[in-house]
């Protein structure tokens, strides 16, 4: 018996260039993932709003940005539906009927919610804010998706959306699958900064469009052991940025580099250049691609938008089925 | 120069048959305001579940029996576009977007939103019970109404609207006209007990559906002065449901009616089958005109869908607006 393909929704919100830290977090994971599963992946540019609503316009830069950023790295259209939050409506309707079944002790308690409350400083949160677990829940069910790919972090939404999708089926009709958290717990790559993990907000970042002399000069300014001043000290590779580097991107000869540094053998000037040349062996099938759609941006729209025509269709379907359960099927329309 | 006619919206939730209480506190005002005013009539089965959520069967019945005593009254389909929120998408795409310039802290300290919960008994409201004024913003505005007919306990909410127009418009692009409030403070019609409002919960009410024996048994019930055993005993008019209601619906008569009870010359029974006389001619031609659309449900189905075709029509334009000026429109679909 031929099992059903179980179908996933993972995405982003559009807020900016996604880099080698959404390379190493997820997009590697998803392009993997995309053989083995129907996978949906959202631009979020609805809930790209909660933080960015006095400053949308960074969200319309973003959304082919991010969507050729997918495509660069080898997310395949024929396998995965690529699609705009925005342009399914019904996700918002799904939204307006799962906010009466949530209640605002549940959101004000999701940790998630808190620490990221805190993260932005909003003393004050906006209900669209609060919310967004809400609006979570409805991108996970439109498609009745079975699995989220998401880090330990994330499970309260998941969880939100499980009780949701209970909840629902419990008051109405068993609509909805309750979806499962597919765990990926990627160890958060560091920025060239050292300190902090590799964010666009911070400056640290190594775009995936980035092109080959960007990725040289950069990992020429990451900060490595402070302790070493001659290229012939002995190094100090675990509190070296570019060691860290060369684990995510040179597996095969981060042990033999770990070792040179340690006894001194290999120059910083020379482990950067190196490391570089890795990361720009790695990009070079990404800019191969993100080419192809930088001089056809129609190519890109219309995947975008077969992608979106495709969700849509789901979703009106779902919500159907979402109508008839609440019988709020009045009219047959 | 002639001047736009001025729009308004007003509604009900469709949670059941409407009553005397209604026809004195909005209908009968409804009705005369169609002739200069150009009038929009939500069903709004969507704000219904923030307290139905648990038994939405209850709004399939009466969404087209509210529409049907809207009808009957004598709102009239040719001057009144009357129709039905939830086949209104639009309006759940417009409440998420509102849901991101509005603190939940201005939904919490809203004194409307707080004797509601009070009345209906919530400590852990819902999400959505906290947001009803959000999606309340989101009927008033999609159709730009520019006038909201509400009684005073009602101000905050088009208070809210203003608000989040005002802010819209200020972050993005003048969209919206800002509503006005139209108030129109009714008395409230007192229930058959004497005691509590006319309410359908509380079982005091003469519904507009009420065929001729019907609202004659009900008067017969009303509760009179207590202290006046016999008919000729002097009345105390003031205590009395059955003179409130002469007050209501047989005004030519009242005056007279009070000196005749005080002076203990005309007895209840009397007086009560004087008063279902003049409610059963009050209610003739609404009779006649619930006939109609009883005897063809077709016809009322028509009107619903007609009006709200022209409710979506308007509201897709507003949502290219709104995309346009949040600059959203990302594609040209």
């Amino acid at each position: 018996m031929v099992e059903k393909t179980k179908r996933i929704l993972t995405g982003d919100r559009p807020t900016g260039k996604l880099h080698l830290g959404h390379y190493v977090g997820s997009l590697q994971n998803r392009v993997k993932l995309q053989y083995d599963y129907d996978t949906f992946l959202i631009i979020a540019d609805v809930q790209a709003l909660t933080t960015n609503f006095e400053k949308p316009e960074k969200l319309s830069k973003n959304v082919r940005q991010v969507a050729k950023d997918y495509l660069a790295v080898g997310i395949d259209p024929d396998k995965t539906t690529i699609f705009v939050q925005s342009l399914v409506p019904e996700i918002a309707e799904l939204t307006v009927f799962y906010s009466m079944i949530v209640t605002v002790n549940q959101l004000r308690h999701n940790p998630t919610i808190k620490s990221e409350a805190e993260q932005y400083g909003y003393n004050d949160m906006t209900y669209g804010f609060l919310g967004y677990p809400v609006s979570q829940a409805a991108d996970i069910t439109f498609c009745k998706a079975d699995l989220v790919p998401v880090g330990s972090d994330q499970l309260p939404h998941v969880e939100q959306t499980r009780r949701i999708a209970r909840k629902f089926n419990q008051l109405y009709a068993p609509v909805f699958p309750e979806p499962e958290a597919l765990i990926s717990d990627f160890p958060r790559l560091v920025g060239l900064d050292g300190e902090n993990k590799m964010s666009k907000s911070l400056g640290n970042a190594i775009y995936l469009a980035d092109n080959a002399e960007e990725v040289g000069q950069k990992i020429m300014q990451a900060k490595t052991d402070p302790a070493r001043i001659r290229k012939d000290d002995p190094g100090h590779p675990e509190v070296c940025t570019v060691y860290e580097y060369h684990k995510a991107f040179n597996t095969e000869e981060a042990a033999d580099i770990e070792e040179m540094c340690c006894a001194g053998t290999i120059g910083c000037v020379a482990c950067k250049k190196n490391l570089a040349a890795k990361i720009n062996k790695l990009l070079k099938p990404t800019r191969q691609k993100r080419q192809k759609y930088e001089e056809n941006e129609q190519l890109l729209d219309e995947i975008l938008l077969a992608g979106t025509k495709k969700a849509r269709d789901i979703a009106q379907d779902t919500m159907a089925e979402v109508r008839e359960a609440m019988q709020l099927d009045y009219f047959s329309v």
